[in-house]
């Protein structure tokens, strides 16, 4: 067996995945990093280490015309030469500036469509091409933006689609395949992969890191991309290490449940503790954290150890944090009829 | 009294540090943030707000011929018209090289001078002008190098020396005060400053930093100091809390004062914890992590979790890490006499 598909298998082992009986979509750009992510599993079904139904999933942004439509056939030949099931969406151009900006669209319709079509077949998660260079790009795009140590280290192995507990999003090359790697697999196999295909292209500042600052920073050091990936992963093992700390600690996580804490007892609390009561105080409230920034934190955290009451701090989407006969209340805005 | 001046007295209020009768050694380079300090600090003198013997302490690197010499005289002029007590030391040229590279030499030399200077005129603190460029270009270099949350958390506010536990290293710009904010308050006041007078131009690879880096960060984000600044002392926030959790944990704490921990013990930790462990148990057996990298701590991870038993890693410095009869051994080398 070559390395990149020992590899792949040794990565499903240690991510303790199933090794048959299973279904699994496969979401497939065209790009070298999802081609390698279809052939290694096709592989490992010919060779019988992994039983398992997959299927490639292509969601079509058609977004580039023609060039997009050769994408959409790019990879349907590919499932067929791998003999996978293939299955395909085409973005509905009228819902495109729907919500934010066409990039956010983009990827969250991408999302839906191969959540929607894990449900439809059963399948338990949906496998991504994410390699180590994702990683770092976004590390370094967060890091940019502005960010704390979930930012730093959003991208996981594994984790649950926020909608449906169900289906997992698995990222089987994260923490060891380079953009490198998937090229050579594909060109040492004589499979053609779309240049340019991928989906994060979609986002120029993503670009930007990857064509300018990425090989600035390899100046400094030839393996940023290796060394930026293994801080982001450290810092994931950090996080959760804290958060793990934290729930276990009764009084925080009484705290957290609470719909109206007093404010007397978040003003015990120390500043990073307090910082990590609002992230996930918040998250209970509003599902995520989205949209949210350092400095509605810091107005929160204001709010509690000021001493004048009644007042209020504003989020995004008119919803509201306050202070009121000593409690902290998180509030919606109200919904028309 | 000056907005810089009036921060200045701000951070002093919020690090809790004392207001009279102590006594403090300013290091002073002659560049701009040194000179800033200098400044700020005989102005809250003048205005009674801080009543404290401050002296003016100047490492001469002697590494510039006629230029350090001039930095020299800069720096005893300007503590004379400040009316502050002016101490120097010129650095010895054989010890340039005694151990490492010479930066660190240089750097090691003058905070050793530094240290003395306080315990000798019995202050309780030396203040650095270390500023949030300083905090985001230690951020970066560390990211570059490869580095966990403790290095991307390195600078501190305040901080005891490692050599001497009565003795404090505060910096009261660190949170506030960027490199043109030192500027412009020097020339707001007449008061001149030594281009590239900075120590750290010692490190080439900080000069890089500031010069190339962070200009094509800055198109990115114009406020790129200030935003890499702040996540780094959210991960130092994170990072405090950590440690302090895991402190509290009655069995991690048991665990790491063991000169001889169980295997068995440490078999149980999951992956995060078992990093913290070896960190904290490292740092108690060996005074700091100097010279360690992530290698080091996987090698040890794969010596605790293989079925193999004696084997060893090696540590630099002939140091060894050793699983015997069940246990963890760390081990100096022996010293000849």
């Amino acid at each position: 067996m070559d390395k990149f598909t020992r590899n792949f298998l040794t990565e499903w082992r240690r991510l303790r995945l199933p090794f048959a009986d299973k279904s699994f979509v496969l979401a497939v750009s065209g790009g070298a990093d999802s081609v390698s992510l279809a052939l290694a599993a096709a592989r490992l079904q010919t060779e019988q280490k992994l039983r398992h139904k997959f299927l490639i999933a292509h969601y079509d942004h058609n977004l580039r015309g023609a060039e997009s439509a050769r994408d959409r056939e790019f990879v349907e030949d590919l499932a067929g030469r791998l003999k996978i099931e293939f299955v395909c969406r085409t973005a509905d151009e009228r819902r495109r500036y729907d919500d934010g900006n066409l990039e956010q669209n983009a990827r969250r319709q991408r999302y839906a469509f191969l959540l929607e079509t894990a449900r439809k077949t059963g399948s338990g998660g949906v496998l991504t091409a994410h390699t180590l260079n994702d990683l770092a790009e976004t590390f370094l795009l967060n890091l940019i933006r502005g960010s704390g140590i979930e930012g730093l280290s959003a991208l996981k192995t594994v984790r649950n689609f926020a909608e449906c507990e169900d289906v997992r999003l698995i990222r089987p090359l994260l923490v060891w395949a380079k953009r490198d790697d998937t090229e050579s697999f594909c060109r040492k196999h004589g499979i053609e992969f779309r240049q340019d295909a991928m989906n994060d292209d979609l986002d120029f500042r993503r670009v930007a890191v990857r064509k300018k600052l990425i090989p600035l920073l390899a100046e400094f050091n030839p393996a940023i991309i290796e060394t930026v990936a293994r801080t982001s992963l450290h810092l994931g093992a950090d996080r959760a290490l804290l958060d793990n700390l934290l729930s276990s600690d009764e009084k925080f996580g009484a705290l957290v449940e609470k719909p109206r804490p007093e404010i007397k007892s978040l003003k015990e609390l120390a500043a990073p503790t307090l910082q990590k009561f609002l992230r996930k105080w918040l998250v209970e409230r509003r599902g995520d954290l989205r949209r949210l920034d350092a400095t509605h934190f810091r107005a929160i955290s204001d709010l509690i150890h000021s001493r004048k009451s009644g007042k209020v701090v504003e989020l995004p989407g008119f919803e509201t944090v306050r202070k009121e006969k000593g409690k902290l209340i998180f509030q919606k805005p109200e919904v028309e009829k």
